[in-house]
């Protein structure tokens, strides 16, 4: 469901790799002692060596022979072939089923009333050279979760449709009321728009593929090159997943077949207007029908015909019915229980569903799930056994909301709760270098990884591709105090894939991985989106592929194995000194905020970053661990893993964030008016951008709380390792 | 043939306007005696009467019922039809005729060779209700000056064509070399695009008009709106006019039929390689066959197709043959001569000669300029003589290259030398407020004018509209300060029109004068540039063109009776000032650049700034004098007038420019690499811009030395001037 993200930049680690780095030695790695490096790298090497382009592609070209669109039988057949693939390489693999209130389209009837009356075609044409674009039972065009309605109305151009532009349209005078807006897809994620047109008193919603933004303007459209063609339509739901994800009458339960639901009346993230996803091919002659004022330059895009705001004759129908049942979701649940150490669980998940077949989104990144899977089923067929359990899921359903991650994790709340270690997530990947967001935490470990995988272009560390990509695109005057950090940046998590009911609901440390930035399209949940568009356009020989299985599967297996955790939280105070030096400039840019004391915040940082460092300081002692040292005291480390882990358990808390309580994470959270995009400490951040001065003022008091137990558990975890260390 | 600019900024005006304010009287004029003012406000309230919309609207329509370029019989016609009207005026009215050596299309071809074969449209279709939209005898579309050539080649998008656009060709690894180089309107004056090309190695260019510059992107496109349609193309002249203007055979004296040329392989503003100008609806299959990397997100305008480098399998033909042959120019020439002061001329000009019908381009100016002439004639029927001679001008071939005005200028050299006093200069006008460029020692005059005019729409004085535009323009720091200043600020002159010869040539003090800023659109230097386009799109009901008759003539009247004419140097030397602060911050930015020693110029800025003030303390006595001390000092005032009004001349020297010495004036010329686009202080700019340290520092010896003789000149002048007022 995501859409790749390009990496934040580097800089301002205070604390710097293990400097273990001696000439002819392969460098240490964090959380092993010197010891028990030897093995461990055998065993990464063991792991590495399996996963293999030519499977990449064998699977992806099964797994998107038809549409497979959740709650229907394609998606059922793909999770059962990924069980079978599981199993066939000696793993212990099921399908755990759960189920999602879920809208199929009945009917859909987009049509111009005045000056003329037109339909318009709301389907994607099949394209030459495409086998796939000519599949039956394609998903209709159609954006999940909408309203059912028949709504007749005026048409007003709303840009991209975020709150600046209504503040706009109110000083041109133009007002949505009664009307149905035309928004252009981008600004925000797509939820948003609708949400906030019903919020002006809109009565529908149409959202456009502009060619500026990803079709004929930035290239050639598919089938002669990667970009959008003229019909090409970007599904996708508009749940309203800032308020919560999941099932909509299961807010923070499982859902099973048979048990407690809302009423439909009560559930929160259901659209109240009817909205539509439409091609440009679609939009164009609706603009061509517009009059009332020129829209503002910024306001134009691609499409050859001047810009409008709207007025004049032109009346738009929208007519939606769907069939609103309980449909069946799908996850292929694989474990390896952990050996001494069940009771911590590594997970690493990717969705298997799709909007129509999804080669790269999200079967690009299945298939590199599955080969980890193969990896450590050559391990397992070995002998081998990990340490702690190991939990792998091809999840469903996630188009529509993360239905499929939602239930389980909801469903396994309390586990996870004392369990959960680390959530890994993948989605579609492309090509070029890597994109990792995450707990911060997590930050050095990420750096740790990518440094041990070579870039299969260029052969050097995929650290190095990423923190030289990084540093490029920092201005200038940056790059040099840039250069000084060994390490990469990694980018704070919003939603848009299966990380957020760990990370953010559950407060598991969580990351997000990916390749790409070499390989833009426009066939985002689109027809297009295929087999054969991938092989032309995307990671076409998969050794892209093969390198995130490489990445993710070396970070399951040092996080499986490690003696002690490798979680930094030196990473996590800086970013949170920068947060709050962020939103702290924020609040002296509001002129009618009220005074705020952010005293509280910054001695909260100021204490973990304390607690940090003393953290370093007694685990610079792990590397010189005896083997014999580290068996006896196997249960005292335990309690320090579990300090360790649970760490960004702190950094939730059970009132949650204001007006979406399911969303229990302090630091990171998407956007109530950007939707996948973060916002950091949203609380403070929401409450200063939208003049919730209450709401800012109260959320300093929880941030500083939930940092203040961070510091005091790192303060915990140190004793206990410093103990560990003698 | 020069498009509107917008007024340039307020501001910074040290000494104010005459503060003769009093309750009920009216406000003094500068150069006027108190007794002197209500003979003078009753003559120009009887000029100003004349004017009429409706005789504006039948001029024009007259005027552009056929296509009337220079060179061809439509444009004889044109000048016999105002020459009938000046004399039906009562006016002393002449032809003088001059020639020109210049081009007619003989053949124009334009191919895509490969990958397919095709001929491109290059001509304006009809338009449904616009019969002159079917005029026989349209001018083909093409570009004077151009090259005769047959040239087949790959083509290169070079975006504007400017020296910044082939650094980032550079960049990119592009090379221009025997190629067709594809370039936008815009970005600079047409001429600099074919030129730059040529430098880089190109053999041929195309220049196509962008719609999202001024087509459909702007706004509806003609005939449903004002904006240029998908065949619309610019014409234009490419002569390289920042050399020298008119004839490319006699720079430097008039050219007459049997006199003196040059050999045509001597011309130096003849271009080397072909050049065409083409619609976007020529550009489109160009584009959509160019292959190669996609180009900078900035260089991408509004076609539908992805703009590409080149490069691939497209190549195109360019072939252009032309009829070179003198031909002739009616300049239409009205004298009402001077009953005091015959040899002081004040000067009033607009061409006649269009590309096609021309309403816009030139005839709403020359309507205007005419219904000037039907005033002065009304009171001359009356017996009023004015003091000065006034000359008014309707020029020929301005389109080619200010061919008629420059001509007659050469040819009345020392004439004009001596007895110069201002030339004005109108050209196509339309709606909105007063955009005023020209010598800024007539800057406080031009305000005077503005004040005492209203703007037809509000009632309020054209100053008072003009002003409160250009303050809102300013950035929101800058609104106060402007706010105190209540005059306008005018605009340096670069070229694009009949002012060059008079100002930059032979440094006789200028203004040029329009309304604008309301009545956008894209018919420029089409077949839709019609008397149909102007009424609806335009200024619709003439009301703006009778203000502009107003402005203008109004201007004449005060500069043909003055007692002392109305200059004001503080205003040229706060503009100075200005400029050196520039020039020298351009230099401080330089890091490769040596030391520049500025001194001599803000010494010499500084004298005159002090002449200047003195200047206006000896003006201060204007108003007190008695008609009978005017009188009897008249010999004395005549070496003042001399002395006030030569002082332009002071600006300019024979050495003239860099590379181009028939530009003399010091201050103000069109840009070596713009075209129409104003460099001031040229030398020293462009120096400093394109790396000739030596020509930069040279131009500091230079125009130090100009300023300093004006100063020398206004001293005088002031010394004169105080002896009068006792």
């Amino acid at each position: 469901m995501r859409r790749p993200i390009v990496l934040a930049a580097v800089l301002l680690v205070l604390v710097q790799l293990q400097p273990a780095r001696l000439a002819g030695q392969a460098p240490a790695l964090r959380g092993f002692s010197s010891e028990s490096l030897a093995a461990q790298r055998a065993l990464e090497d063991k792991f590495r060596a399996v996963p293999d382009p030519a499977r990449l592609r064998e699977y992806m070209r099964a797994m998107t022979e038809e549409p497979h669109v959740a709650g229907r039988p394609g998606s059922k057949k793909v999770a059962e072939y990924a069980l079978a693939k599981f199993k066939s390489f000696g793993l212990d693999a099921a399908i755990e089923e759960f189920e999602a209130y879920m809208p199929w389209p009945v009917e859909r009837r987009l049509e111009m009333v005045a000056p003329v009356g037109r339909a318009m075609l709301i389907q994607e044409p099949p394209v030459a050279g495409d086998p796939d674009s000519t599949d039956n039972d394609q998903t209709p065009t159609y954006n999940a979760y909408s309203a059912d309605g028949d709504v007749t109305g005026e048409v007003v151009y709303v840009n991209y449709g975020v709150p600046a532009d209504y503040e706009q349209l109110e000083k041109m005078g133009v007002s949505v009321k009664g009307k149905i807006v035309l928004a252009r897809y981008g600004g925000s994620w797509r939820g948003i728009k609708p949400k906030v047109a019903y919020e002006h008193g809109a009565i529908g919603c149409l959202i456009f593929s502009d060619p500026k933004d990803d079709g004929f303007f930035q290239g050639e459209v598919y089938p002669d090159g990667p970009y959008r063609p003229e019909f090409g339509v970007q599904r996708g739901s508009v749940m309203d997943m800032p308020i919560h994800t999941g099932d909509p009458l299961t807010p923070g339960w499982g859902s099973t077949a048979g048990g407690k639901k809302l009423p439909v009346s009560e559930a929160k993230t259901i659209l109240k207007i009817p909205v539509m996803p439409i091609a440009w091919g679609d939009a164009l002659p609706i603009f061509q029908a517009m009059r009332g004022p020129v829209a503002p330059e910024s306001w134009r895009g691609g499409m050859p015909v001047t810009y409008r705001m709207g007025g004049g004759p032109l009346k738009m129908r929208l007519k939606l019915t769907h069939e609103w049942k309980h449909r069946p979701l799908y996850n292929v649940i694989v474990r390896i229980p952990g050996a001494t150490l069940p009771d911590e669980w590594v997970m690493f998940g990717n969705h298997h569903d799709a909007w129509v077949n999804g080669a790269d989104d999200p079967i690009s990144g299945a298939v590199s799930l599955m080969e980890v899977g193969r990896g450590l089923g050559e391990l397992v067929k070995g002998g081998w056994k990990p340490k702690r359990t190991i939990v792998l899921a091809l999840w469903d359903g996630e188009e529509w909301g993360l239905l499929g991650s939602t239930e389980w994790a909801e469903a396994h709340r309390d586990e996870l709760n004392g369990k959960g270690v680390v959530y890994i997530n993948t989605d579609g990947t492309g090509k070029g270098w890597l994109n990792a967001g995450g707990s911060h935490s997590l930050q050095q470990f990420v750096s740790e990884v990518a440094r041990d995988i070579n870039d299969p272009r260029t052969g050097k560390p995929v650290l190095e591709v990423g923190r030289r990509k990084a540093i490029d695109g920092l201005p200038e005057a940056e790059r040099a105090e840039a250069e000084k950090d060994p390490n990469i940046r990694i980018a704070p998590l919003g939603s848009g894939s299966d990380f957020t009911p760990f990370l953010q609901h559950l407060t598991v440390a969580s990351l997000n991985l990916s390749f790409g930035g070499e390989s833009p399209g426009g066939v985002y949940h689109s027809v297009y989106d295929s087999f054969e568009w991938y092989t032309r356009f995307s990671d076409t020989d998969f050794t892209y592929g093969r390198t995130l299985a490489q990445v993710t599967g070396t970070a399951v297996l040092r996080l499986s194995e490690a003696s002690v955790l490798p979680f930094r939280f030196s990473d996590m105070s800086d970013t949170l000194a920068r947060y709050v030096s962020e939103v702290q400039k924020l609040h002296a840019g509001k002129k009618d905020a009220p005074a705020l004391d952010f005293a509280p915040l910054t001695a909260a940082v100021a204490a973990l970053q304390k607690a940090s460092l003393a953290f370093e300081k007694a685990h610079a002692g792990v590397p010189a661990a005896s083997a014999k040292a580290l068996q006896t005291q196997e249960e005292a480390l335990k309690v320090v893993n579990q300090l360790v882990f649970s760490s960004e358990r702190r950094l939730g808390n059970e009132q949650g964030l204001p007006r979406r309580d399911w969303f229990r994470h302090q630091i990171y959270a998407p956007g109530f008016y950007t939707g996948y995009g973060v916002k950091t400490l949203p609380q403070i951040r929401e409450g200063l951008e939208e003049g919730q001065w209450d709401e800012a003022r109260q959320g300093v008091t929880k941030v500083a709380a939930a940092i203040n137990a961070l510091a005091a558990q790192v303060d915990r975890a140190s004793a206990g390792l410093s103990r560990v260390g003698r």
